[in-house]
């Protein structure tokens, strides 16, 4: 009997997605003590519901990396009640499982939980680690290694060397779709990145009928640029790739967007609670219920209905019409402008709220006040008073901000265009030393020779690159630079604002030049491997739609190059990287 | 297909019984981190080869309240792996089991493990917590709760409440045999001595058919008596229990004694790893096969090879006659002698080591040197030197005692005779406040004259004799005392060894009579109940026989009195606590 899912048929994977949950967040906290482990159980719930194949999860399953107590208890507890029972599994694995699941849990339970003969799954679930849950100590076992001891999860892409990462999907077939699930857990991005650089990351490829199988990356790293290279370019990412879920960045973009160079898609589900009270955590909450039919996908997004609601507004005191730093009485104003601004705020969540009965009644608000322009504070305390028994976090609703500069940034960074970065023919070719050389001769004077002769940076310098330890180039420029400039700033010399600017004009021309050479030199490294380049005009059989409903699959939208026509495989001529199905 | 254990038949409970495993213990030692894992593989292993029914736990099957991931990463893998399986479970469970396993599991699996229809189990193990793996938190969830969470051990005997604890037995049945399972969670004994004393603590029988149950009982507390109120008289058991497994206590007593008075049997089988390097730890570690068929039982000591040998001896160093305190050169011959006798117990470990591939290689060792006399110490840590390849604890070999009565109290303290309390007549009957006048009395005049006149001891002790605050007078007796001995002695009045005297005779008349009295009004309670006397001379059908070997079941030893013939069982004529079967 295959009863699943009403409309879906034999061949479809219908996989729920979801990541940084985030088990265990504020857990002690008297009004969003529950948040978390309230929306994992709709999750879990909502996979049952939706009778998935399976849950993937992107990391940070756990908030802590030790959980506590009571927060593994419960989630033992639900997952035990969601993900056993009766209902029958209707995909198999073709792959070696103990290359899949490479755990400790492996020396012992080397498979996959639902083939346990002691275990009575319904529904498995797979998940990589996240920086919070990650693998510590000599064992290198994380939190999600006690679930997938227990059977109750199946932990995947933990690599266990630091010099090389290989990542070999789990190979599935349900019907005649076959999902080819790739997962890497999260690795410091620096480290990565330059692993990345370095050729050191290889994604196996099963070597034969590639154009069948739909490859499904999981990651969970920095998508935005954090610093030159504490993140992970998409552009490193294998093309053969179909779909990445990237987890880690907390806001909701499920919708799948495609990368143009690398023409695969890209869902960033979000976490399922807020961690902090930024911009990005104000988008709505959604999970995906992602279906895959030999080559096609739909991404169906599910409104979270647990989590709790999160307002956030900016103010500018400055930009107001009704007073200026020198009215009378001023700051009672602002207080009176705040006041009205949360007011507001909580009304239109509690007109959201209305027929949403598992939605929490307090919401989260944030209201970011920017008094640059000679405007005093006000007394942050007695105004939370005010909103205790309406707001979740009454204590720090207010943020006051000192400069303009500030706001949006969050935005920015989170959509910086990796495409432009590679499209810079003009940087392009440049070395590191020429654009550092470029750099100290646009910095100013002063800041210059004050580098070069208290600190004997160009001989500092010339060392680590004749190391090749660029890294270590970039980290000393910054330190350096802004302990000067602060030594600069202490005398006068120049202000704190313009430190900022300098170091992130510095910082930005260096990592530049590292991304265009190490996308370049990624991007070798595939071509000699056998990939084409992605401007190839072969259309492909992979479509895509992603909405709010339950759209049946769309047509193809877009034509795209894809490996493996004719070409070989990936194979390196020596054969050792090949990936076979077992 | 019954296929248990060759001899045994259908009607006979086959029980692993073991306690205070201490998982984790020293889990970061180079030597020694891996004994508790090692022996709990042998506990599993155990009871798989025997093909036991289920296995009873005493409590502290982890070290550390709060476990390394390690730590309960191996546990769970190890009960996965033996006590899952496709072995068929030959009893059934008869009590309400909401009720047997009211942890906070009970909220979503309030069933024993092997009931559910998702796990399927193969020995299901029974298990109270212990005073290191006890509930912490609002939450009252202990490192148990996690394992019985995720249906790999069953945890009973927590009492949630502060005011009243009522145990429920497990009721089970195998073929005819049936067995109630007692059990009680550790709490502070004190706190448990106090609920005894206060009528606070009922066990609950089955109403019907008393004398066909085997009534099986398992505590974790202090059984040597450590304190005044600070242990378990073993009389404050009901009498009606047929054994009782009592965890916490570290040296293996496992063949079971009879309490005369009660008239039950109690079987300590100790910790299965040495967590201190005192002597009662050096006695050989035993597991045990416990089985029970209708009313009668056998007990078979296993003797455990994983568990690292340890070997004690002391030396009282006056008692030589090699050398006296004013021998030239005497700390070498000192030395040299303990070299000696340190050599002499590693071969004799050697010895007793052969032929034994599972047993760790190097032996725990210590020497107790005893140096009163006006000997000196010599340097420790060059005498390990000399053993760190040969010894597992190279650096706490020697222990100096600087007096000889520390020897052997901890022997004496463990055999307290409890049932000279009990029929010390001449002590029954007086109040507490006549003791401690009788104490005040016999104490040095000087003593007395400074604790009434300091310290206005007569109207606080009278003010806490008002309030029926008994434990309080100890307390404050015994500080009392002390804090003005203390001060005696720095003025040359008395001398530090007088104070201890002192201080234990103090105590142990106050806490004597407290014991009479105690013991008296739980006695009276029971009576109460509808039991007789423990005097009663009607023979009974309850055999014992412990020894090394697999011994059949022997005949009745002794004769012994039982409750539930025509006494209408233990209602209380308001029929509150009674207890029915589900």
């Amino acid at each position: 009997m295959n009863s699943r899912g009403g409309g879906d048929d034999e061949d479809t994977f219908k996989i729920l997605i979801a990541t940084d949950i985030h088990l265990g967040y504020l857990e002690k906290d008297a009004i969003r003590g529950n948040d978390s482990f309230n929306t994992l159980d709709e999750i879990l719930k909502c996979a049952k519901t939706n009778q998935v194949d399976f849950i993937l999860l992107g990391g940070d399953l756990f908030h802590e990396n030790k959980p506590s107590r009571r927060c593994l208890h419960s989630c033992i507890t639900m997952l035990r009640r969601y993900c056993m029972g009766d209902t029958p599994i209707n995909f198999n694995i073709l792959s070696d499982q103990t290359v899949n699941f490479n755990t400790t849990q492996s020396v012992l339970f080397p498979w996959v939980n639902y083939q346990d003969e002691n275990l009575n799954i319904s529904i498995p679930a797979f998940s990589i680690h996240g920086n919070h849950d990650d693998p510590t100590g000599a064992e290198g076992l994380c939190a999600l290694d006690l679930l997938s001891a227990s059977g109750l999860v199946n932990h995947f892409g933990h690599s266990q060397s630091v010099e090389r990462i290989e990542i070999s999907p789990i190979l599935m077939q349900k019907g005649n779709t076959k999902l080819a699930l790739f997962g890497l857990g999260s690795i410091p991005d620096e480290r990565l990145y330059r692993m990345f650089v370095n050729n050191q990351v290889t994604m196996l490829r099963p070597k034969e009928d590639q154009d069948e199988w739909f490859n499904l990356f999981t990651i969970h790293q920095n998508r935005s640029k954090h610093g030159p290279t504490n993140y992970i370019p998409e552009q490193f990412l294998d093309e053969f790739i179909d779909l990445v879920v990237w987890g880690h960045e907390h806001e909701c973009l499920i919708a799948p967007t495609r990368n143009e160079q690398q023409l695969f898609y890209v869902t960033q589900p979000g976490s399922s609670v807020a961690t902090s009270l930024s911009p990005g955590e104000a988008a709505k909450k959604h999970i995906g219920l992602l279906r895959v039919k030999g080559r096609k996908m739909n991404l169906q997004k599910i409104p979270l209905k647990t989590v709790r609601q999160f307002f956030i507004q900016d103010v500018v005191l400055d930009d107001q019409d009704h007073f200026t730093a020198d009215t009378p009485q001023v700051t009672k104003k602002v207080e009176d402008l705040c006041y009205a601004k949360v007011t507001e705020m909580l009304d239109e969540a509690e007109r959201e709220r209305l027929g949403c009965p598992l939605t929490p009644e307090k919401p989260l608000i944030r209201l970011r006040v920017d008094y640059t322009g000679g405007f005093d504070t006000f007394n942050t305390s007695r105004f939370s008073q005010k909103f205790v028994d309406r707001v979740a976090n009454p204590k720090d609703i207010i943020h006051f901000l000192r400069r303009r500069e500030q706001k949006g940034d969050i935005k920015d960074e989170v959509n910086v265009d990796y495409g432009k970065l590679l499209k810079n023919t003009a940087v392009e070719g440049l070395r590191v030393e020429d654009l550092v050389k470029q750099y100290f001769e646009a910095t100013e004077q002063t800041v210059q020779l004050s580098l070069l002769t208290e600190h004997g940076m160009g001989k500092a310098i010339q060392e680590f690159v004749d190391k090749d330890e660029k890294d270590a180039i970039e980290e000393l420029i910054t330190y350096q630079l802004e302990k000067t400039q602060r030594h600069l700033e202490a005398r006068g010399v120049i202000t704190e604002q313009d430190i900022d600017t300098e170091v992130r004009a510095g910082s930005c021309m260096i990592s530049r030049a590292k991304d265009v050479n190490a996308i370049n030199r990624a991007k070798a490294h595939r071509l000699e491997h056998g990939n084409v380049p992605v401007d190839s005009d072969i259309s492909n059989e992979l479509a895509l739609d992603s909405d709010e409903g339950s759209a049946p699959f769309a047509p193809p939208t877009r034509g795209r190059g894809r490996g493996g026509r004719g070409r070989g495989g990936r194979g390196r001529g020596r054969g050792e990287l090949s990936y076979y199905l077992s």
